[in-house]
């Protein structure tokens, strides 16, 4: 029984690449996270012991990054950044909490795991370079299994041009844990912090929000029906955006490339991980300053409206509070939106007030309303 | 009820400061990580959510190293290293398998997490500077377990000046879970790496090996006698230095600058985790040379002797294969050794050979036995 029956596509959007996945998911009731075709070997993890684990993971990654002269099999990496800053970011992803590996396959996790970190090295708009991954698992994950999260790992890595350095791996007494440090670099005139905001810049967006909420939606109303009738196997095809963005979402490496480009150096930067209102509110709070974000201007895909309105919610609230889009929030001085105002990657969604004026939406019906952070939290839920 | 009652006490030993553990162990049949003072509030984590539960536990971090431009608070991190190194290394320490919360204390624990991965950035001859630490923890937590093991955190960081940089906060699904990124630096001339160890170097270790393990080894017996008998209160004052050792090490920030003063550098390094015997091999295999390690010459504490007696291990054995010790093995060109042979706090304890010739246990008897690592391994136990 396969998790996933997934077919990768590249795809353009926006003049950014995507990878659209198409197939059909296969839900297991009763999950075992490995590929149950009896030819395929089930390696114990107890079989191969900490170091052998380590060696036989890592041996395929490469070292291409010139800021790594020394990578995994010592005491510590050692790097050297010359005259840039070095930029040192950490995140948990915990089973039952972050995922569920009923249909989330370990491939896609390995790869979401360093995209989240990736998210914000390019949110100091600065160049990431390498991570350090470290897993607890239990033991009842079989190589194989552990085997095809680093296969995710090792694709994110390769795709963005990353040096796995270091690392721990452990067992754990109930399921799996993923913690990546991703260190980056910058030239200190171009890092970009959350605190420089100033009233009257523009708040801008890259892509569109609400996608990867309403992919864990569908997941979920997925897997309710295959628990009912274990026979139904859905077809996700009138999903596939919003499923790749909750499974495969991809780090904005390239707006720091574009804004390069465009001669455009943001005041602030935050990436989007607990939803458009709480970083919204972010980089207001540290930078002492007020906000007008405006509904009609939140990019949301026609899909998302779509499936907002089977699902009976609203497409505003998704895009607001739904979290995991992993786009890039930042704003500009007005003086520079001619240089972006044509780009089809960034939308300007609203204007920075005075901290007085306060934090609010403009709604379509031109109401003033408070902004609120109802976004992801990993404690209170 | 409390779950220690620790009185700290520094004392010197072999010219160097160590904290003395004494008191009484209260074991706790049914574990609760809090203390029951019917006065002592118990806050829920869910109370004050994920920002809110960061900004209470890193109010009181202060930042004092030059290289951090940056600490908590913004998407990543931002150090500056100018013409130094930067030093990365990361561990997990995982709840049931790393560490027992039923004689580990919290706030040790917060302690004994920053000290494992300092030791890494020590055994590379680098100055740490900065942490990152992550945590997931299962709401039978409250808040008041979580600032222990913070306090913990707190003490290390001031008394190492380590700045915390960094880290995330999330719920598990069970039980506690801690990861750490240190990150040091290093002029590149002084970096010690494992592979550098050349034939007929001297093989030289800090302080004294097994204490750690016998300690764990004295509270899982006490805890034993806990079980069946929950009146009986052990008298752990014999034992404090192996009690110590376990719950509270100390990583040798020491040893680099007192080697910078004696103008030793070393040829390899490798700090003692997992047990003398599987780190010599390390450094040999690194290396590509063999090694004769001499018995008698193993520095072991009288205590250590002692309770091997009591508990009818060999003392041997359990330094080599302990673990936990967290002292710095490492290799000197012979020309040095005049500098280094005064030091109560170095032992030569072996040579290193050509590599045909073998990793090597040379008994009191004279006889040469091929060395194993049998140390801990958190995938195979």
């Amino acid at each position: 029984m396969l998790l996933f029956f997934l077919r990768v596509i590249n795809y353009k959007k926006n003049n950014y690449y995507y990878n659209k996945i198409e197939g059909t998911i296969i839900f297991l009731s009763n999950f075992a996270p490995m590929i149950e075709d009896k030819n395929t070997p089930k390696t114990s993890l107890s079989e191969l012991g900490e170091f052998g684990l380590i060696e036989h993971l890592t041996k395929n990654f490469e070292i291409n990054q010139k800021s790594t002269v020394r990578g995994i099999g010592d005491d510590a990496a050692v790097l050297d950044f010359r005259d840039e800053k070095c930029i040192v970011t950490t995140d948990l992803l915990v089973e039952g909490v972050h995922f569920d590996l009923a249909y989330m396959p370990l491939k896609h996790l390995g790869y979401k795991a360093v995209m989240v970190n990736l998210s914000d090295v390019y949110a100091m708009n600065a160049t990431a370079s390498q991570i350090t991954i470290s897993i607890a698992v239990s033991n009842r994950f079989p190589l194989e299994a552990i085997e095809e999260l680093y296969e995710g790992i090792y694709a994110a890595a390769k795709l963005y041009n990353i040096d796995v350095v270091g690392g721990d791996t452990t067992s754990s007494t109930k399921g799996l844990l993923i913690s990546v440090t991703a260190i980056g670099h910058a030239n200190e005139h171009v890092i970009v912090y959350r605190d420089g905001a100033k009233e009257n810049d523009l708040l801008v967006v890259s892509g569109d929000l609400g996608a990867a909420y309403l992919g864990l939606q569908v997941l979920n109303r997925e897997n309710e029906v295959f628990k009912v009738n274990p026979n139904a196997q859905p077809d996700l095809g009138p999903y596939s955006y919003l499923v790749e963005r909750q499974l495969k979402p991809e780090a904005r490496k390239d707006i720091k490339e574009l804004l390069a480009e465009l001669e455009v150096l943001p005041t602030s930067m935050i990436d989007i991980s607990d939803g458009l209102s709480s970083e919204v509110m972010h980089l207001c709070t540290q930078s002492n300053v007020g906000v007008n974000l405006y509904e009609e201007k939140i990019p949301i895909d026609p899909v998302v409206i779509s499936t907002c309105e089977e699902f009976n919610l609203n497409s505003t609230t998704v895009a607001l509070n739904g979290g995991e889009d992993y786009e890039l929030l930042f704003t500009i001085k007005q003086e520079d939106f001619p240089k972006i105002k044509a780009n089809p990657n960034l939308t300007v969604i609203g204007h920075m007030l005075d901290k007085k004026s306060g934090m609010a939406l403009v709604t379509r019906a031109n109401e003033r309303i408070q902004l609120k952070a109802q976004g992801w939290n990993p404690i209170k839920e």
